[in-house]
């Protein structure tokens, strides 16, 4: 394994109120393989939902306009762009010429709204999940999800797994393993509450209202 | 579950070469509940080791005095500040006060070079482990190491799990449930190569190649 590949090109999305680690998770995992762009309208730092700054690489006018990769994360802050046209008509862009769309946690539903998952398998944030019939995509409960050329991972945590399973694509199993041995990813939840069905109904309720609490701060 | 009680104050180390996914897994598990308090020598920002700047909310003298929990973070730029008076001062003095002195990855190995660690057992990423006798501190193989106020986490993703023990002892097993669901901690490795035994002689060959030349960017 050496690096003797030029480096992949990622364009990653940020906007107001999004979820840090479904940044930089991937970004993590990619980051021995890549040159990282983190783009926004503008180059004014932005606030995420745990509160820390992330501070633009690049604008949509200087984002590279070839990528390796195209990246979306979620957040509670992307109802606000939903409807956007200038970021809908970035990630339409781009994505035309991309080799891998991608997405983590509820940012499937930003790459649905630029009409880039109609017909494709996908996943999201368990929550919002259903939310891509919405857009043409059949919601698929999996942790990673690969249709094509379009790659999906399910909520926050599940960039890791995603990014290994992107890295292993683009740059072979071995890159995936070494990263993952780095990463000494070799996890072990203290409790037995990932999903849904493992937490159970009381739990759900809780998390639910914590998340609606965290909506409303980015709708209000 | 109600956010009656005052937010914890969370003290967490930055400086040049850290390792982005140490602060942030832990960070983000302990957002909905915590102030945090990013913390240099300066409020210059610092590059992280995946190439992402981070801009530092405290100083060590505007740091909150008294700490629920003091954070050490991995990473190669650690080796340049190891005898670093001013940083090991200031680890030291709010140690003192703080509820719980804890780190990620090789973080273990500052707290033990200012002095934290002596008689204590504890863990590091994989590759750092064995240097924590150095400081008078037994190195333990395991993923989290709770002994009395000092909690250790293992390699980078090792936080996550980390994240959630010290949650759960300072807001009750319910709250870190709740946020392991709403980050939807359900881990797929998509490779078994998360420790050195899993992944082989080959590929841990490749990965202390990849970290040594890390290592030599911020030595060298």
């Amino acid at each position: 394994m050496k690096q003797t590949q030029l480096p992949l090109e990622i364009g990653m999305l940020l906007y107001p109120g999004l979820t840090l680690l479904d940044l930089f998770g991937p970004q993590t995992v990619f980051s021995w393989f890549a040159n990282t762009h983190l783009v926004w309208k503008t180059n004014d730092p932005i606030v995420s939902d745990t509160g820390i700054s992330v501070h633009p690489t690049a604008t949509f006018e200087t984002c590279p306009r070839e990528l390796d990769i195209l990246f979306v994360p979620g957040g509670f802050g992307q109802q606000k762009i939903m409807n956007d046209s200038e970021v809908l008509g970035f990630l339409a862009d781009r994505a035309s010429r991309s080799r891998y769309v991608t997405s983590v946690c509820s940012g499937s539903l930003l790459l649905g709204a630029a009409g880039l998952l109609k017909g494709y398998k996908a996943t999201s944030h368990w929550s919002a999940r259903e939310g891509l019939r919405m857009y043409g995509a059949e919601p698929v409960e999996a942790r990673v999800v690969v249709d094509r050329n379009r790659v999906t991972g399910g909520g926050v945590t599940a960039g890791i797994d995603f990014g290994l399973v992107v890295l292993a694509k683009l740059r072979g199993d071995d890159a995936a393993k070494l990263t993952q041995l780095a990463m000494e990813y070799d996890p072990e939840p203290p409790f037995n509450a990932g999903s849904p069905a493992a937490a159970g109904p009381e739990i759900v309720e809780q998390a639910m209202s914590f998340m609606a609490a965290e909506m409303e701060k980015h709708t209000g």
